[in-house]
């Protein structure tokens, strides 16, 4: 009996349409079966939101061998939890986000939509990668990242990953010196409003923001390594736990 | 010279207007001047969700002694970071997330809306404490927590957090048999979706489920404590590195 082909469920943040999700289901395409839910538009900054409110549901849109694509009108985590649930009829053996049309690396691994989706996969137990480009561009060119795509992405369906990790995986913009396993660099976002007055009143505001490394000479960290024209492979756990002050905690109350 | 009192800013995701953000205001009340930044209706299940493709505003809501309130048509995050960039003239000593009508412990916390805003603020480096309790109910009872919110609360202004680290509290319903410092239980949604069938098509669905916790035997852990009546503190690292797998991973690429 044949052996079945990895099936590989693919999303995004930045929509169906974007050109980095249909990039990487050409670079993936060798690889497995792919099943592609994203969102019908763009949801950036979506954390791991979940709609609450309102139904969601998903559309056919295309199939051709080896490739079938629907899109959905709930947030990314919204699209792992549908294809998983209500869409695929059995277990994927890789969940890949991206990729995304902008930098999540550091700290924006907790606002961005991509790595959201990729933390529900790894919620459910399946291996699962986000790859983002420091490029905000429509039409950034993700070719260079192709050859790094599929290796990472063989890597892990050969080997797994642990229970609780998935990867982070940032590339520079521009030429790419090689690969580095990262720390997510800590830093913040400031300047993080811009006044967007109305009726002369001064309390509406556009979200910007500046992201300020406050450990630029860590070169452990994934800030440091896509500064320095490295890609950034970040492990990522979602076990939040703060094991080493549970202890502490424990005296102080 | 008198001692400025303590500046703690208060948020929530149910909205302003729910009980469980009063409770809290009343409780903390003693303790500090208040400011609330809080969304102008329900936020659930936003996690650490951006408003990035509209404006963000704020609405001055009311003022007495030592409490100012403000609502905000923004996700949680939005608010912290509105708040401490746009509105308040000093930093917060701490920031206050809840009560949330409904669980938080668990994977739980990559959903919540309040844990969201608890991780911003502790990216902002100010010490931040989310409270839950396992009631969703809108006239949930909060008075027995209110020693206890007070205390963590105390203990917290006292001694700060370790930067990277904010806390997550769960509150049992019913009565409490004491404190357990937990970990992050492990579990999955199951049976997520309900359908919602609309002109007799078969892809609209309402996200739902059934928290199963996959080590109910593990007495460390937050779903536990909860099980059995305890509050469950959960100290939250903002650091999603899987540090131990660095290496593994590099030998691996």
């Amino acid at each position: 009996m044949e052996k079945k082909k990895p099936l590989i469920l693919i999303s995004n943040d930045d929509g169906v349409w974007a050109k980095g999700i249909k990039e990487l289901i050409r670079f993936l395409r060798p690889l497995g079966e792919i099943v592609v839910m994203a969102p019908d538009a763009a949801r950036s900054g979506s954390g791991c939101a979940l709609s609450v409110t309102r139904p969601v549901c998903y559309e056919w849109l295309s199939e051709e061998p080896g490739v079938k694509v629907f899109s959905c009108n709930g947030t990314p985590v919204d699209c792992i939890k549908l294809a998983c649930s209500a869409v695929l009829d059995r277990e994927p053996d890789l969940i890949a986000g991206g990729i995304n049309h902008g930098d999540n690396s550091g700290s924006n691994v907790h606002y961005s939509g991509t790595m959201g989706l990729v933390i529900e996969g790894c919620l459910k137990g399946i291996p699962s990668i986000g790859f983002s480009l420091c490029d905000h561009t429509p039409d950034a060119d993700f070719r260079p990242l192709e050859t790094y795509v599929r290796r990472i992405t063989s890597v892990v369906l050969e080997y797994g990953l642990p229970s609780r990790t998935c990867l982070n995986v940032n590339f520079p913009r521009g030429e790419i010196k090689g690969v580095r396993v990262c720390e997510q660099a800590i830093g913040q976002w400031q300047k993080e409003w811009e006044p967007c007055p109305r009726g002369g009143g001064s309390n509406h505001f556009w979200l910007t923001g500046e992201f300020i490394n406050t450990e630029p000479d860590n070169e452990k960290s994934d800030n440091w390594a896509l500064a320095n024209g490295y890609v950034a492979i970040t492990p990522t756990t979602v076990d939040l736990t703060d094991y080493p002050f549970i202890d502490i905690l424990k005296e102080r109350l």
